[in-house]
């Protein structure tokens, strides 16, 4: 008889496998020697098949079966693994075998096109990559479609649970608008803050120092994680106990590495704070996007940006670099550390005009699958959109629409999360002020009880509980983005 | 019908798997969040178990068996797979079962006990578990004896092809007398060179930079390896363009990580240029500790240690280092680099008194397996062979008998290919010098002639090739304990 105990088995080895697939993951971008990607593609691959076979195969499929037909032996857990691990099963198991296979060839070849169309500052070299991906996951959608009512629906559902084109639509106008409004009155003050000095040399030592002292003091634990350099900074959790954080360095840009890390290290503290009682499943339970990032951006934004951290820890950044910002003085450094400008690259946004960014994709991306626009028109749509909102010509495909990996990795629907972290993080920051000084707290040098507060509203959960129900419980309300317009208007309101 | 084919199939499943534990492996001794241990350890337990599925199970068993009844599949590779293939299987798969688990949680709780010993400075917590190993290792032994003549012999051949017992009887006393005389000879020559600037500081940085620069002129490639830091250092190689190696510093005694580097780096350079043919199934052709350890004493102590390397070198060090030696001449950093010391501690041995570390744990193991000494009496034994040998008192169990971890690891037998390594590098040296001019060659700062020979001769061959094969090979003559024996009497010849 099938039992609780053989599911819990079988997606306790595909906890395992995801783990060694992390660690090799982290290992092939921060130290893999250069000439060992031949070796590591084929050992990538073997753990694929692994997890792809675990996750479902015949095995799997007799469990799944077997417990939805006497669910028994089961427990509250029991039944939520039963849920996640017959979702993630359907994803690929609803989809013919050799259609999957021919998706996944897509998919590397189109990576491998993407970049090369980078390299030739040419949209059209990946252009028809692109197009086999949608083609793809247009043939892929009602085969997953349950009750979701438009084909972008059903991508928004996978990377988000119950998001809807007609729920982001109402918040994205929502947070257009109050944006639009702010840079509009910012622009009518015509003083612009003196910024040369962030440019100033720090060393990487001293940048190590400072920003890692900070996020030890928001908790992140380097007996559960540490730093690595690497090109594009992620954190990668092989499990509670080993979340690890990486970043790039530039000496004349301190703030992008001290912010890089504070942003990383929200990401870590949330994974080295989930329950251990969901260690062997965490396989089937990971942490929705737009929930972690909202903790990343907690650390980044609503911290890091934040006046009354900066008042207690600029001295200390003093310190460390001492003497190079001994003549700028608190005013100084905060007018300079918060200056907004648009840009046309979207990890180099601030965090005003930063939803823009995600809103050209997203509106993008449901112009692809709902309006069925044509794929050799995305160029002229994304360049329109960078003029209407952020007031930006784009100059190439380069710093346009061939900036981010994420469609060349199939990822539709996966943007939006970036914006509802911005929004979620707001959320969160406006609850706990109604209990929590952070002016005190920070001044007290104990930021426990933020650390606290998020791990007893937040992070215990991991993956356990949806985002949706996570924000609701912890805040007392569905997702409202005027929260984050008043943190980004109350941010700017007296700037100079 | 069974084919190479699918041998191949299975031993390359066996070659990633030893991958993928390679790299958890390293990852756990460089830079693994230290509360990461518990799942860590499930991860690895996985990993074994899945390669003891693929390298004794019943799909392996019926590979073998059905290539030993109709090898007509088989090329001269296939050969030599299926034979080592078999050999692996028969190690673990003619014990029964259920004596493999129980000696492998013995072997699991006598390297705690080991541990916990230490703390104690007491042989005593750890005699029981030792017993318990030897005890299980003699009750193996007659499963695994073929023609061996006695019980250690078949100890031996496990990690050396065709090493006896009577050969290495006659070849360490040789050594051992040799070793005695040049001894006798030094202690009558009275004045101890000045070796105080050794400890000067030098920074970790400038260690590194010069070993580094050094191992790199020796044919090290860092596109196919990486230097880190670790408390024990050693060489990991996941394959060919992927080995690893690290080290430990000490500010002021740059000496130890300059030869520690070069001797990780030995190890990197056998493994980075092992034939490409074995690729798939290099988890089958391991390389043989002598021979491996061979190169890495090479790089070491026949280049590490020799003058003409040292007068081309130092000048590169000075510079690095400057001012630091600037007022030390070459012939005072070569008498204090070769001084000679009898110490307590094996990993801390110069390159002459070595070999009489590793003789009397060979005596000692030939003692148990072969006379079956009592296993209380180990320490007394231990401590009379180091006065004798090496005219020194052991003071506690700390300092004597628990200094190494492999019989607690179950590794009896092992010891004796540190001294053949160091005798095959001598004899290799001995051979290369017929045709190739160190002098000259450093002098050059090409050293490349010395890669291609070590790579033609040695290196190539990988583990496909017995160490005793390759040694007759490349020199013409069985090993020879006398080429060493110069060696070292050249070393210390002018010795002041």
């Amino acid at each position: 008889m099938t039992t609780q105990h053989d599911l819990f088995d079988s997606v306790k080895e595909q906890t395992i496998l995801t783990q060694i697939a992390a660690l090799s993951g982290w290992d092939a971008l921060t130290g893999m020697p250069k000439d060992a990607g031949h070796f590591r593609a084929e050992m990538d691959a073997y753990l694929a098949e692994k997890l792809f076979q675990v996750s479902t195969g015949s095995a799997r499929k007799k469990i799944l079966e077997d417990l939805e037909a006497d669910d028994s032996s089961l427990d509250s857990l029991g039944h939520l693994v039963l849920q996640k691990a017959r979702k993630d099963f359907d994803m690929t198991g609803n989809i013919p075998e050799q259609d999957f296979i021919a998706f996944q060839k897509t998919l590397s070849e189109a990576q491998d096109f993407w970049a090369r169309a980078r390299e030739a500052n040419d949209y059209k070299v990946y252009q028809p990559y692109l197009e086999r991906i949608i083609s793809y996951l247009k043939q892929f959608i009602p085969l997953w479609q349950k009750n979701e009512k438009t084909p972008y629906d059903v991508l928004l559902n996978q990377y988000e649970p119950g998001l809807t084109v007609e729920k982001l639509d109402a918040v994205f106008d929502q947070v257009k608008n109050g944006i639009t409004t702010l840079r509009h009155k910012l622009s009518a003050n015509d003083s612009i803050p003196n910024d040369e000095f962030l440019s100033r040399k720090v060393t990487k030592v001293q940048q190590s120092k400072y920003a890692m002292a900070a996020a030890q003091r928001l908790g992140y634990k380097l007996n559960k994680g540490r730093l690595d350099d690497t090109i594009h900074p992620f954190m990668e959790a092989l499990n509670r106990d080993d979340a690890r954080i990486t970043t790039r360095w530039d000496e004349n840009n301190f703030q992008m590495a001290v912010l890089g890390i504070l942003h990383e290290a929200g990401h870590g503290l949330f994974e080295q704070n989930v329950d251990s009682k969901y260690d062997d499943v965490r396989s089937v339970l990971p942490i929705s996007m737009s929930i972690h990032e909202s903790q990343s951006l907690f650390n980044e934004v609503m911290v890091g940006r934040s006046k009354e951290f900066w008042a207690v820890e600029y001295p200390k950044l003093q310190a460390i670099v001492a003497p190079t910002f001994d003549d700028i003085n608190f005013d100084q450094f905060y007018q300079a550390w918060l200056k907004t400008e648009a840009t046309l690259i979207r990890t180099e946004a601030d965090p005003l005009t930063y939803p823009l960014h995600i809103i050209i994709r997203y509106e993008i991306e449901k112009a692809i699958f709902n309006d069925n626009v044509d794929i050799s028109d995305l160029p002229a749509l994304w360049n329109k959109k960078y003029k209407e909102y952020l007031g930006l010509e784009v100059p190439d495909d380069l710093t346009g629409i061939l900036q981010d990996i994420h469609w060349a990795g199939g990822s539709f629907g996966y943007f939006p999360s970036y914006a509802l972290g911005h929004l979620y993080a707001a959320q969160f920051r406006a609850t706990m002020t109604k209990t929590l000084d952070f002016k005190a707290i920070f001044e007290s040098g104990d930021y426990s009880p933020i650390f606290e507060w998020r791990k007893e509203h937040v992070w215990q959960y991991g993956g356990a509980v949806d985002p949706n129900k996570v924000l609701e419980d912890a805040t007392g309300e569905p997702l409202n983005p005027q929260y984050w317009l008043d943190f980004v208007n109350g941010l700017y309101e007296n700037f100079k």
